[in-house]
């Protein structure tokens, strides 16, 4: 049996941030599958997301998205997360579903649609002071569609001035962190397009802006534990938003397309002191089209976990001597040693040892919520990526 | 002036199929716009087809997506596009927007789910049979998103258990069309990947069964102009979706994104015989998210038909001798010689001759058109891809 | 403890073909690094495959290339072969090193070459009939890097023909192994480049012709596990070259880079009745460029092995019953659970009740052959891709 | 006819520098095919350049390759240069052919190694100011094949100390130029693999560094002309490596995979103020796998002449008005309204206007200077990668 003992605190000090439209319903261009039981209001994403912590000891703070989960008071809606064991976490901005930004937001070359797109974020961050936010992250779905349709350039220098006009306004214990993505909903080219491009935005914001690492956002071939590396030696890393994908922006569950590349990730984390580090966030962004979305997000923080403590297992003074000595195969072989260890068995015990129940998953599945939510859910209408 | 006297007639036999679904709205996961103007119903979306053939004399007929299109009468239907020049295509089956159909349609585990599929693919025929359409094109969303989700063999044999039946109902005079996707809605695998899997599946359908290829459907890195030279030399090809893509599945104008790309995948069809044989039908899917929609139809028979003047115009003589000769430079400059000539003088003087505008995209933009149809066109829901 | 009391007997019965190349030294466009204790002469490399089979019991055969392997007398080399405990297997044909194939072999324009392309593969066979091979495995580097270069059409159809008159070759046991590769050496068109154009050759060849899938061989995202399902479905699955890459054909130790989708694959050979099924031959196609060689294939033999074992543990019941009610997370669930299954102690107290070293990588490192051969082979020319 | 007249100085000023090792054979890790007439030293290569500068004006410098084209005398060597109309240009660094650098270079854990590394480029600076060259271009082959070989991290550290060194060695009028490059020789990661990491060493070691951008050092999808604009906007662009490609690395002749590609990368070096602009090299980095490589290099300064034509006639206030109305159909047309002229007879009667021959391709091939060579250098060693 593995033992974890070593590895037990930095195991216990895990936290992994959920999104709350997780919990609504997602799906593709060609169709949005709703499914019984998905919340009406953020309250009742809230409710959900906590059942995720409640099983798992693992996902103590909930990622907003403004304005689909603006509520009349936050302070009630913060209670209510508080009551059902959990914070209100990262608010995520949103500038693309408004008919103005069709063609831009922070880079349109309307100064006017800049503007709005600047004001929306500063109700976000007024909204992280009603919640007690920490982070402000950035998503922008601009770019152009084809080539000529707008300046590459200038909308670079929109994109700067409009940061810091965000970033001006940005608390002194807040961040701003500026997530990069290389397709998708622009198809021939997006302002904010790979991890070069925001890390030079946020070096020229300052020390209080960061680059959002989303798994999913890579061109095919791209190796992004070196980029996971590079941040933390930049000291740019701010949060990872975790998912995983086979080709383009799937959104699915972490580690499913690729469980080796979860673990190196995490072992580069590991590697490079982002573990367990308050500067460097754990978020999941995910969209559970076709499963069903609790379990889906229990599914999802188990799968971190099991990789991290894979990747702590790693005998990192035995690969260093391995590296030191030129032996290829030997080091490679004590990485994967590390990676193909069941340490399920050993989680499970450990998980009971705390309280927790040892497969968080049946314990779900049997506590009777998601027959209660299916049963009780009715009428009104279903969260989804546009409410 | 280059002198299109030689290609004329083969210019003058082209003709390219709209679909009709180009004129409503369409978008992203994350946004789809409205435009003003947009059609209300399936007649609206043939008055506006209509207007691309008169401006271009290229788009004599237009392709309906079933159920999208569904009319009470097809006969009215089929007379007002009459009456507007143009006629009723390829009818497209659609089984990819019922609840039903989550987890697959023809291939899904539960017999009856794919029975209903094959029942609306018999309902399409009906169709086919009213609007005396030759073919029946499939485009399949079936697919996985998880490894182990399903079982990727069985799914396979189902796919060509109901393909069978869907053929056994086919008129003598019409066709199948198979088309093929690597990639989206499903994520982890679809059921009809590749052109391979669906030239499989149309020999062992039977002759009046073909492969539709669609130019945004491959994995990156794919010669596309190979897979046409193959399937004709197989007999196989059945028609081109055209348009163009940087990365997905854009669906952007085609020859947008690479248009010497679309040079060499015409210069294949010419070569392979497939060029005005009716047996290879050439026809749009595209999505103008951002741009409008009679001007963005125009620009791609445009584009078709300019690339399709290029290709004609290249010296196969000279070609095949440096070929022949081994001399690379040369035979890839004949080649590019071509490519590089400007035809749009000569084709809008040919234009000219044959009683159209030089200038269609000029033509329309005067005509008044577009204006009428955004006041007119007030109230009501505009189509979209789930009408 | 995994048991795999139900699965020894399929893990007895594997066997891994080595290429006799592997021991050799390779390298990219940039450098060939040479290493100490390479082989000089084939027989030398069948000694260095022979210790893989000693210490794995997986590894009973070794693929020749010819020319590279070319000897004065086979029977030699045979009876060397199996005084080492192993035997020769599949004849790979080498039609790219020859100055006159700079522009193709069996596709070239120029039937004078044609012919001695065609002349190679019958020498191959006169080959097979002294080593006692089964298996003509050809793998062509035929294609254009320059659009306009070849004709694309007529390139398929030499193939056709030049395939034909060497199937008419083989003998009535033999079998014709056709691999396909999307991408290198030629950079712009190959003429083999999918599994669909292999298929499709090998299906008018005839009941003896089959398609090689080595694994490195597809786009990026390309479902490989799919096409191993389709190709059993079809019957026309004749062989693997496993190995793995990250970007392009890296022939890195199979599983290294993406160890789950191997998992996946050998799932679906299993699913689909290959394996251990003579038809479907298992062969490794690497290139050990820095690590050590012998190692190296030790390390593969044990990959495929364990993930073999993996794949075995499925709980196919439970999966088809989940696969059957729909539940996503949990079909998917079944199979992960199996991937994550730590089977390497099982395997080790398998191996050793088999009269094997439990851990065979160290038997090997401790048994001073290694040293044995640095020391041995001073002198002469070390064997790589040239000879 | 296109009138070139507001665009002629433009055209005047332009400069592009040729790699020697263009004219020395070169290959895939398959094979490298000789040619008749391939130059057996540097002097010949230097007179085989200057023959692309004689018929097209454009190539008036020629890039080294240490210690590939080492002389007894560099005074001698610049001496030929001057006498053919040429001068010695970039100075390009190697460390990865030695088997030293087996496992990395400035990277490698082996200060011993590392120092040799070092070593070599201050021995590339002393070639530098022999030649009068500006720039050391440094393209690193380092990196890792498998997962956990080395420390990803520790080895940006020991690059960011190797380059400060180099740095700190390099002349005031002098430039350090660092290459990215996201694949190959090393598969599983390369030590630069992108614009980023080059961006984020070059602003650590200060004014006098820059990025080298090779078009052919990118993942699938990649948008570079976005990339050419933001290094020109950061201010770190330091040249070019042009050539193209379908997959890989192909290093094909630039313009010949993706002519619009090159356009668009164009206008943007245009659009940012690069174009004759001092500080952004423009030089070639390409095979002649197959083709003969002077007429290669020809082609290859032509298609770059040819598209900045191009490039400089877009109509930029129409695309700006365009662009500011948010026609997006019209700032495309704009866009490629100039991609579509041919500008190939202007540039002929420009080319004789200044003493040129219209035609370079032809008149290099009537000059004789092709089979003069073929028939002279007969003997010697051919130069290639290796020498």
């Amino acid at each position: 049996m593995t033992d974890l003992t070593d590895i037990s605190s930095a195991l216990a000090a895990q936290a992994i941030e959920l999104p709350s439209w997780a919990f609504g319903n997602s799906g593709t261009r060609f169709k949005v599958f709703g499914s019984p039981g998905t919340p009406r209001d953020p309250f009742e994403k809230i409710s959900d997301a906590a059942q995720v912590n409640t099983y798992t000891g693992l996902a103590p703070s909930v990622a907003l998205h403004i304005p689909w989960d603006l509520v009349d008071s936050f302070a009630d809606l913060r209670k209510h997360a508080e009551d059902n064991g959990v914070t209100l976490g990262t608010i995520n901005s949103n500038t693309f579903q408004d008919d103005d930004y069709k063609l831009g937001s922070v880079t349109h070359s309307d100064p006017k649609i800049r503007q709005k797109a600047i004001d929306h974020h500063f109700a976000c961050i007024d909204v992280m002071n009603e919640t007690g936010s920490r982070d402000l992250k950035i998503w922008l779905a601009d770019g152009t569609n084809y080539p000529g349709q707008d300046d590459i350039r200038a909308r670079q220098d929109r994109l700067a001035d409009s940061l810091a006009k965000i970033y001006a306004r940005i608390g002194a214990d807040q961040r701003l962190v500026l997530e990069y993505k290389f397709f998708e909903p622009a198809f021939y080219h997006t302002d904010v397009p790979d991890w070069g491009t925001s890390y030079a935005h946020t070096v020229a914001l300052g020390d209080r802006a960061f680059v959002c690492l989303d798994t999913g956002h890579h061109a095919p071939g791209t190796n992004i534990e070196f980029i996971v590396a590079q941040l933390l030696r930049l000291g740019k890393l701010g949060s990872f938003d975790f998912n995983s994908r086979f080709y383009a922006d799937d959104d699915l569950i972490v580690g499913a397309a690729d469980p080796f590349q979860l673990f190196r990730i995490i072992f580069e984390v590991i590697r490079g002191g982002g573990l367990n580090n308050p500067e460097v966030a754990f978020m999941l962004d995910q969209c559970h089209n076709i499963e069903k979305k609790i379990p889906g997000q229990i599914r999802s923080v188990l799968n971190v976990q099991e990789m991290t403590a894979r990747a702590l297992l790693v005998d990192r003074n035995a690969l260093a001597a391995a590296q030191e000595a030129g032996d290829v195969l030997g080091a490679n072989g004590i990485l994967m040693d590390a990676f193909y260890t069941d340490v399920r068995p050993a989680l499970a015990e450990w998980r009971e040892s705390r309280g927790l129940d040892g497969d968080p998953m049946t314990a779900y599945a049997l506590s009777g919520y998601q027959e209660k939510i299916e049963a009780d859910r009715v009428g009104g209408t279903q969260a989804g990526w546009g409410a």
